[in-house]
């Protein structure tokens, strides 16, 4: 069930970095569904190579092909089939990896689980090429629930020790979500914007590379989504955003900073707005005993620096059991932040649409 | 599916706070393994209730009752069911707030998945009372995982603005882990612990409470458990994490804090010894690519602090749709960090110990 | 996953013959539910023991304890667990059966499975004794699946030679459903059960056993219920039918008689009744590529001959790796199928409620 | 879930009749196994169109396209994926059907499930073209299964009124088995299969179609393969054999015959044979209490007969809510059965090697 998610809609994920393609099947979605594919193929291009300084050199298309589930563009109820072409695959960049692990990728842990037979081209399965699928499917998820009034929306809260202002959690404006949609490199505070991307800048001039927090907020989620326990909407996005490499923690609302917080700086106060409730801050982040609780949903998750580094880095030889060097060459971002901004926002449309349509949900209201 | 978790191992929980009981199957188990009841117990007596100023005042012996699974003590392959009678439940105490919701508990959006006929005693199914069969299911996985050799522990890395010092990713003694199990409030720093213990009665004392983190690392654990994509490591210990009330941020290894790092600062150089593959640092917190990889796997979990203060706070009547005041009595923890502590690690054990069974896993070797 | 079933509520159920209890956690029940339990006990008692000359002289009263999920016995939302204490237990009747395995029992494969820790006695976790939990379960399900206008009547089609006449499919009369359900021997031609109860006598007082054909009805489904290819009604109904011990085969509609039909006698004519589409016959049994046609879903189970018989028989002695002989002693059922009919009625109930709640289900019509 | 199969491995299937491609996505297959794409393909040719007087004049080369998975024709631990492109569709074949359902087919409740926006082209995602992805899948566990020294095979036990002779159950020879799977229409008894095929003729000339039973063997299984209740091998079987459209009935071992027998005549005798433990009979076709004994496993499958025949039928107007009459044109199987043999096999070694990867799983034995 590894590349399998989903309870209400099950996402079945396939694809190495360098196997003819990519793609995912989604089975459960509603039938009569019009997709609006030029707001896809709009949303795949945000997590694209070659869009700018620190993006790698590979270029593709990414060009969806449909297999099944359409007729004409509309879901049948058939599961839906999508697939990308790696077209732009250079295989010979990684024949001198299959030997010596790159330090922090999963080559070592691949060849721990897979063996001889792993896939090393381009990190096989545990590529950043298998969120092309995981945004294709993401984003159609974004699309029903825009029908439901849901939108999902998200910044580069931080790169290296440059961030950008937080989200007001009580209040995300219509505007932010749609100038955060839109940008080329989405983040609340444009001058913030402007030391990131020259910090990425220097820190490719080092050979180096950066990390960074998004952070995502979902807005126009009614109350009543998820369920406690494991079933909760913490889980289930945790359980979706920790698929994303790079991603190495998630939290809510306040999260780790709640720590330092006594109970009555944390607790959210309930008032009554336009008839309904809601509360007057946003520190539990939308979400209460695992369920959404009509405020905005609002998490960070963090995305650790790129691993792939043009230095000389300290490794061994698997064949040899004994320690030797590398160097990395092929095309790498020096930061992955800006690319993955789309890929957590297809993580939480997945994890949210797939509890939205929680069997026999009756919404009890005032 | 919402309290039910696993794939090779199959937990289901059940209870309310004031039912007559609480209590967990697991279904999977292997048989032919002794239980150690009073290692079990131990484990189960570390979450209790009153067992310092810092916990309520609610005493229950939290027996377990095995009605099915064993024979002679022994486990025989059949579903184990154990029962922890709810003995000491006073839920009168909790009738006011059956129309006013607690801040920042699940008490609405209780009402708005369930409705009117939702278990408002104790907070139903919400309560941190489920813990109590999570940690006997996780306590039994614990004896699982020891007989292989993988040791789990944690410590309280910080309460309110005191912090511990942290594991040595790379290198957890096994005194450490010892003294840990043992300690009735465990802390690597016991300056630090004292100075916790103050700040959590002078909290008290103001009628308030504190959240703070905890960290947990597993060790002996052989490389290649978890898989790639949704069914990795962090997915799958996070969906767990989560399912423990006022767990509200996780992390692996350098978490949150990688995203100031650069990828040189942060990235595990591989070494050989004794003969196989290890880091010399432990950034990555043991898994990559979602698979372990023989390091210690080391997380953080975020609590918030306690919601239930004996103060005045702001809230709504669900019946009268109009803002109301509302203070909260009966017994509650100031901190409930202490108490969590081995749920935090039966949370773990029971994803670990799940992902250990997975099926057909061959593990390559040098 | 073994004694856990469904995907929209999920059944996972415990316990052996000879455990302290059997029983069964239900997740996923609509909150508001009143129990009746006098119906649901009396639902139970047409599976229970001592009813009459074809069943065991075992006794117990299968009192039912709710553990949790319920608040003055209507359903909260949390789980509900449910456990029946195992009573009157002989265990020493089985000791003889450690090393010599029942013929057609499954002595053999749990000592495969489990090894020398299975629990041999009265056939542990594989004995009809587990069958309690099913039809407590299955008799929630009943009563909610009435709420909606579905009702499940069975009677007995066959035992040994004697058979009773089939239901017609196309109209099952309502009078016929509420006789069935009182019926202390359920079937539609009372001179055929006369025959039956003669000849579960004859094989009695030959030390032998008999086996029979259980058909079953559920009316008042509204069409669209299941899902194509692995969802349908059909996998999903058999995959709970053969939980059952003793059944051997199931059938939908025409079934294997399907088999000697052309298509021009076996298809259904679709006709117009009431305003909506309906079949002039039934030899569908109700269900259309996986999903209900708004024809009642008609089945049979073949239950085999109880194996225990008052005989002397062929086994082996595993221990000594040799041939020898075997007589059953204890309390067995000459004929299990009168006590099979509830339980099948169960499993109809469970993989029906279960599929009912399917997510997002609209349902479109003329 | 509809599409998706398996515990520990994971099929999910794609694909309409008329929908760009089927395919199949197998999630969790051991890395480094060698698939045979001859033998693949040969098997994938025995449910092809074409092939004789009783098949439908669709020909489709059915050439499998392997987008992930593979490298180098070998396993790597990755999801393989493998498309099948529909390549000859006539879909204006259909045009007529879609306000008047065709008896006996999914028409109706595919309207009632997905409205307006289902795909009528030739069934849609009900069609019998989705067995050819089950067919590779299946295919590729079937190689999986023969490395562990297990077979599956099958014959046209019925057509009509006219039957082939049963396996022996307890003694399936290796020749029996070899002949049927390079067999052009596989039967024990060639006789009997010369008057099948006249028998299908004379259904054609008919404008009529007939039904049958497939009877499958599955031989080399060790002991200990499957679960108790819900994970037993039936169960497992079933779930799997109900996806293939016109699958009416499924029975093991005696099956609806064990109806009529004593205990004393269906009981099989253990026996010691070759220093293990076998039964001398297998009237319970090699699964005891859900877990292989160790003998074979054998199992029938009623198919009904093809309900599209060119005759007029009686059916309604969805549109005008009126009955009328329908003639269906297009190419069709007068018999279905001969092609469904590779589609039994195929789901039997899907369920059998799902089972097989159980986890943890350890055989006892003597």
């Amino acid at each position: 069930m590894s590349f399998v998610y989903g309870r209400n809609i099950t996402i079945s994920i396939f694809g190495q970095s360098h196997s003819p393609a990519t793609g995912v099947t989604i089975d459960g979605l509603p039938s009569g569904f019009k997709i609006d594919f030029d707001t896809l193929e709009a949303f795949m291009r945000r997590r694209m190579t070659g869009q700018g300084a620190h993006t790698t050199a590979r270029r593709e298309p990414d060009t969806l092909e449909f297999l099944s589930g359409l007729v004409n563009g509309v879901t049948c109820g058939a599961p839906l089939t999508v697939v990308i072409r790696n077209t732009d695959t250079r295989s010979s960049d990684y024949d001198n990896l299959r030997d010596v692990p790159r330090p922090s990728h999963a080559d070592y842990t691949a060849f721990v689980k897979y063996g001889q037979a792993r896939d090393v081209r381009g990190g096989g399965q545990f590529s950043g090429r298998l969120t092309a699928p995981l945004c294709a499917s993401g984003g159609i998820c974004l699309q029903l629930l825009k029908r439901e009034g849901i939108e999902i929306a998200s910044h580069i809260a931080q790169i290296g020790n440059i961030r950008d202002r937080l989200f007001n959690p009580a209040n995300i404006s219509a505007g932010d979500i749609n100038n955060l949609k839109s940008a080329a490199f989405p983040v609340l505070d444009a001058d913030a914007g402007e030391r990131m991307l020259a910090a990425i800048e220097e820190a490719k001039q080092d050979h180096d590379s950066l990390g960074g927090i998004i952070e995502c907020a979902a807005t126009g989620l009614p109350p009543g989504i998820g369920e406690p326990m494991f079933g909760g909407m913490e889980n289930r996005l945790a359980s979706v955003l920790f698929a994303i490499p790079a991603v190495k923690g998630v939290e809510f609302g306040n999260g780790f900073a709640a720590a330092s917080l006594r109970g009555s700086e944390n607790n959210d106060s309930f008032i009554i707005r336009d008839d309904t409730v809601k509360t007057s801050t946003n520190n539990h982040g939308g979400i209460l005993g695992g369920i959404t609780s009509g405020m905005p949903v609002i998490f960070r998750a963090a995305i650790k620096p790129t691993p792939s580094i043009a230095r000389e880095q300290q490794s061994v030889s698997l064949s040899k059991k004994s320690e030797t060097t590398l160097v990395i060459t092929g095309r790498h971002d020096p930061c992955i932040v800006p690319r993955a901004v789309p890929c957590i926002e297809a993580a939480a449309a997945l994890a949210l649409y797939d509890a939205f349509l929680e069997p026999g949900r009756e919404i009890f209201s005032l």
